[in-house]
């Protein structure tokens, strides 16, 4: 059984607190948060907090508040040589102050409070300074989920970058197909199975086989018609930048292959 | 029983002949392809022709051909006066040749040889330019999915400009994560539940309420890292016009809320 205690209380919190109350393998021994009003609803499950002096002992800190916070919390906790994580993809884990060992516990995965996920298909990047801590942080990682992957911190860093590309970035496309659907008197609503089944497909394929439409086949008449059909600015740039590097994606190997786009 | 004849046999051919053959309200009478080698493994199944002066007669003529062939192969059929429709999403009902009564039914949804597609639950947009032929495009469209939609040729025109967005614009961002993460010795694998989830996410939410990130907290710090980790150039460029058009999209509203971003 490793005990653990959580520290913060927003989305990423609540989900790692769900996750590992229900693992047969995971004892939550505390919950604390500077605002004790946030986790109180979990009062009766477990034990919660908000004196910092007053941290129970455990195998495994898992701090879980905002990136900027993390460095600042991690100096204001009243033991040593005990063993703290942190849940961000883009900090080190040499913020965690060094009276501490550190290491870091992170789920590759949108958090929000109104949706739901199920844990065990969340892939989890750990990694610890200290080597002799890393066998502890892998069995709490596999209590939770069927995808633990050791990762430093430059593959961590890179993940989170691309991470950016595929979840915010292309949510924002979604809202770009949002508004021009909804400014000409069309339904957004049409597109959701074609999201889900563009996000489907490349669970199978790579997206480079996966691509489709008129920037690959360079197809001019098409999209000379939907540069048209656009009227704001940022829209049309989005379209050309977009639409380029499709074309760089595919042209470069058709070249390879012997063959040229150009007539 | 409706009676179809498919023409063309590209993807799109492939799955709606799948779709009406196993449809108890749909009877598939013919498919014509001008090379016969791509249907004929279908001929047990139907009646396969390569002859367009042998056309059975039927119901509904599907013309699923690439968008330049639709109106020459339209001038092509052999008969006045019968239903003619095409499947393309960019492409007028006037293309098709003003001999035939003529109409339109498009999948929306992005169609290869290698992914099993469930028709039943593809949007397929319909119209005709006689009000006389709609109810019967109406049953055909309603004995293949279950969401079946009348849209003009301005909506349509439309959707297929914002699919373009969702689709083929999202996987060029799962694209650049794959060149991204592989470049950098990390898993692009890792990526898919997360590109999962974020297409889930705008099955119940809007993509506005959806959105997360660095660029929506306005978080310089985050960004400027990834700015710099990102060594080619035309990557740089998508992250930071997506960056914008999320500060913008987010912005404007914080600013209705009476809040600003501004410090």
């Amino acid at each position: 059984m490793i005990s653990v205690v959580i520290l913060g209380a927003g989305n990423v919190a609540h989900h790692l607190y769900k996750a590992f109350y229900s693992s047969e393998n995971i004892s939550v021994k505390q919950w604390y948060n500077r605002n004790i009003e946030h986790i109180a609803s979990f009062k009766n499950e477990t034990n919660i907090t908000d004196d910092l002096s007053q941290l129970a002992e455990a195998d495994v800190y898992v701090i879980a508040v905002s990136d900027d916070a993390i460095a600042e919390l991690s100096k204001q906790l009243p033991f040593e040589n005990r063993f703290v994580v942190h849940t961000s993809g883009s900090v080190s884990a040499y913020d965690i102050d060094m009276k501490n060992r550190r290491g870091i516990f992170y789920p590759l995965q949108t958090f929000s409070k109104s949706a739901e996920i199920d844990l065990s298909q969340v892939p989890i990047c750990i990694e610890t300074l200290q080597k002799k801590d890393y066998p502890l942080l892998k069995l709490l990682a596999n209590s939770t989920t069927s995808i633990t992957k050791k990762v430093n911190s430059d593959q961590r860093a890179v993940l989170h970058l691309a991470a950016v590309f595929v979840n915010n970035f292309t949510n924002q496309l979604y809202r770009v197909a949002h508004e021009i659907t909804e400014s000409q008197g069309a339904e957004f609503d049409l597109l959701k199975p074609l999201i889900l089944e563009t996000a489907n497909k490349v669970q199978e394929h790579s997206p480079f086989t996966a691509q489709t439409g008129p920037a690959k086949r360079n197809d001019k008449k098409t999209i000379k018609k939907h540069l048209k059909l656009l009227d704001k600015e940022h829209h049309k740039d989005i379209y050309k930048l977009l639409t380029a590097s499709i074309k760089q994606t595919h042209a470069t190997t058709t070249r390879h292959n012997g063959h040229s786009n150009k007539k």
